[in-house]
Formats: structure tokens, C-alpha cells, sequence
């Protein structure tokens, strides 16, 4: 599984503060941290209170280039600000994300051809989120659909079912969890999945358990890439562990640790 | 899920010892320990060096029935040993087990029948355990066919895809997760699926940590009962979480409290 970190993100008030304060070491401290403890990619978000967020982008990704090899994971509703970044991305980026609207997709599939970037599809649009798998796969086909005309390799499109908070949304996390199973015969080859974990549980009294039991599930469901918090070790156990039951790692005595070292 | 606890099982030293020793306190206990930590069921087995199995089970029957209300799910590979617990059990007793051999079922169906028992019907034959979920839905089928053909209502019928240890069969846990939902297309109504869950993890240096693993998987993937360490909390509280993300309880801050108060 592809794991994207999450804590680089300008919504938490430590984030806010070290872009404010242009403070270096703290981002790259956060960079290397995730990267250190299993984050394949990092996640970048300027957050809502950046004065100039495509300055505060270009900062983002110039600083954490200086610390770590990871590519990033441009995450911006801005298509500007994520045009920022790309620019500067040294690795192959990851568009986060587009909707299924064609002004999105018009404007963030271009972007990502540009640039030789993949992209994250979420399965909603201007009306909202859907409330069942039905219109998340019909929302997923509208996505993939238009990434092969825009002449997009299917391996860089990562589709996101929307993960909603399990005490407000109930019902939506099995539908978010068939989805990912769905998904797997919209296209040949299918997409990519990805998931922003930590939704499932906001607002919960039992944020870890619920954020590791509800990615053992997607993992069985065939989940491809989720952003979540690499330095929950209970959570990347879990991962590690669904990995080994699916087959993905192969089983030793140590391979909590061989899984970490790799 | 019907949670069946797993700890009155001669295989384990104390309880051998406990049965040679006539010794009340230590069964009653475990028995007790098990309820009072979410077991809605108690598997009972004699063990291996029981010297009259038939005598043991009915005073292992007895003596949990002294102290706990659970139903109790008789666990040997001797028919008499089996009848010998029907005949005193004072709940619907679950036979543990049959497989798909003729033999077995024409011993252990009339049994269930004449004693109104659940059972539990191993995919497997003399042959072995299949290494397939394909093979394990043939022998599913041939199981509830007998079932229905002695007349037994089939929600008393248990599908056990048989669990092997991940250290030496590992690519069997997916065919034993695909299987769990293969199952439920067999018949209307479908069986009811049960797994012996720490076969997952004998061996294993981790165990606690991939018998939940496994465990939560099997849930989103249909399980319905699992014969368990009840004891085990972390486990307890995967599994609860599991439930709670399918929308099998209802979410409120202290659901795993409320689950356990239930």
C-alpha cells in the first residue's frame, strides 16, 4: 500500500505557524519523521490561512525537497497553488485532487499531463457526496473516462470513494468499502484507490482503533493508497499486518521490522 | 458476531489438569471469565489425554452449566463424545463438527436433528483441507445439501472455510476471506459462516496482533461467528469497531462500553 503522510498540512496550528514563521526545521522535521517511520509520499497543504498560498506552496516543497526524497502529494482546492508546486516537484507528483466536474478535470487533467503528475479523483461533484456505491462508481467512470481522453496513463489515477465520519455517516463506510471493490472492474487495467483515512473517525471518542480497524477493511477490499498518519505505529502494525494476510509481504518471524527496513 | 470463547479446551495444560483433578472452581472460572467478556457461546473439548472422553465432557457440561447461562458448542472428533454433552446441554447446543465426508455427515446430522443442535460443517474431507476457496465452496455445498436433505433449518448451520496458519499457508487466507463471501451465494438462505480464528497466527511471533488483523477482515467479508480468546481485549475491541463500521451497532462515543454492557 502506497502511504501518503498526512501531517504536513496547514489546517493543524503547528503547520500554520512554522509556514508563517517560515520555520524550516520544523517542516523538515515532520517530512523526515514520516519518511523515517514508512510514508512512501507526503502530503502538502498550505492550509486555509496562508496569506499567499502559492508562495507558501513553493516554500512547502522547496523546504521538504531539502530534507527528504519522498515526492509529494499536492494538496490544494487552488489549482494555482498546485501548479506552484509542480513546478518545483523534483519526483513524480500526485494531484490532490480533482472532482468528477468538467471544470476539475478541464483544468487538473492538462495540469497533471503537463506535468507528468498523477491524480487524485474523488467521486463527487457540485452536488455533493454520494450516499451510495452506485453513484460513486458512476462518478469514478466519469473520472477515468476522462483521463484516457486526455490521454492519461490509468496507472497514474488514484479514485478516492470519500471516507465520511462513522459517527455522522454510518451506512457510508461499507459503501465506501464495496466501492473500492467496485472500482476494481471499472476499467482494464482498474485504477488506483486512495483514501484520506483519518475522515472515518474526525470527531469519534476512539480515533486510532476506529482510523486502524476501518484500513484493515479497505486493505482487504483491495484499497492501493491511503494518506493517514504514518507515525501511529499501531496503525502501520495493522497495515503491515493486513499486507501479510494478503499476500503482499511474505511471512518471517520479524516482519514488522523486515517490512520497516525495506 | 456470535463470539464463542475458546478456553475450556483440554489441548491446554491447566485445563487438562483441571479435568483429570475434577477441579470445579478452575472450569467454572474460566467459564465465567469468558461470559463477562463478551462470549455469547462456550466451546467445551476435552482435550487429547482425557482417558474417558465421554466422562469428562459430561462433567465439563455440567460444571459450566453450574455457573454461566451460555450455550455451549461441543467440541470433539468422537460422535459419543458429542452425544454425551447433547444430553445434558440446556440451551441449543452447536456440534463442533462435521466434515464433508459421508460418513460424518450421516453420524453427526441425525445427531443435531434428534438433539434440536446447531453444527458446524468443516470444508473438508479425508482428503484434506482444499487449498482453494473453489474447492471450499464445493464441500460448503455438499454440506448444506445433506443438511437439507435431513430436514435441519439451515440457520443452524455453521460454514467453517477452515483457517490455516499464515507462517506456513499463507496465500489460504485470502482463498479463506474470499470463501466467507463465496459462501453466502450457496443458499437462500445463506449458512452461517464460523472460523476457529487463532489457527491464523499458530506460530506466528504476533499473534494477538494478526488474529485481530484477520479477525476484522473476516468481518467486513461476512463472518458470522468465531471461535475466540474473549479474554484477548484488543481483540475484543477490533472486533466490536469492526461491527460498528458495518453498521451492526450503532455509533455512540462509548460504544465499545455499550457493547460490552449489552
Amino acid at each position: 500500500m502506497l502511504i501518503i503522510g498526512e501531517l504536513i498540512n496547514g489546517m493543524y496550528k503547528q503547520v500554520a505557524a512554522a509556514i508563517a514563521g517560515k520555520d524550516k526545521k520544523a517542516i523538515q522535521g515532520l517530512a523526515r519523521q514520516q519518511a523515517e517511520n514508512g510514508a512512501n509520499m507526503l502530503d502538502v497543504n498550505v492550509g486555509p490561512s496562508s496569506g499567499n498560498p502559492q508562495e507558501a506552496m513553493k516554500w512547502l516543497v522547496e523546504t521538504i525537497q531539502e530534507a527528504v526524497e519522498a515526492p509529494l502529494c499536492l494538496d490544494s482546492t487552488k489549482p494555482a497553488v498546485i501548479e506552484a508546486g509542480l513546478k518545483l516537484a523534483k519526483k513524480k507528483a500526485l494531484i490532490n485532487s480533482t472532482t468528477a466536474d468538467d471544470e476539475k478535470l478541464n483544468t487538473l487533467l492538462p495540469l497533471a499531463k503537463r506535468y507528468n503528475a498523477g491524480i487524485i479523483g474523488l467521486t463527487m461533484d457540485k452536488t455533493g457526496v454520494p450516499r451510495d456505491r452506485y453513484k460513486r462508481s458512476e462518478h469514478a467512470l466519469k473520472i477515468i473516462s476522462s483521463c484516457m481522453e486526455q490521454g492519461m496513463d490509468l496507472g497514474d489515477v488514484y479514485i478516492d470513494p470519500i471516507v465520511l465520519p462513522v459517527n455522522v455517516a454510518q451506512p457510508q463506510a461499507l459503501e465506501v468499502l464495496e466501492s473500492l471493490r467496485e472500482f476494481k472492474v471499472i476499467s482494464d487495467p482498474p485504477p488506483k484507490t486512495v483514501v484520506g483515512l483519518s475522515n472515518v473517525s474526525q470527531g469519534t471518542s476512539e480515533r486510532n482503533l476506529i482510523n486502524r480497524t476501518f484500513l484493515v477493511m479497505a486493505a482487504a477490499f483491495g484499497l492501493g493508497a491511503a494518506i493517514l498518519d504514518p507515525l501511529d505505529k499501531d496503525l502501520m502494525d495493522a497495515m503491515i499486518t493486513a499486507e501479510l494476510i494478503l499476500g503482499k509481504n511474505i511471512y518471517c518471524d520479524s516482519y514488522l521490522e523486515a517490512y520497516r527496513k525495506k
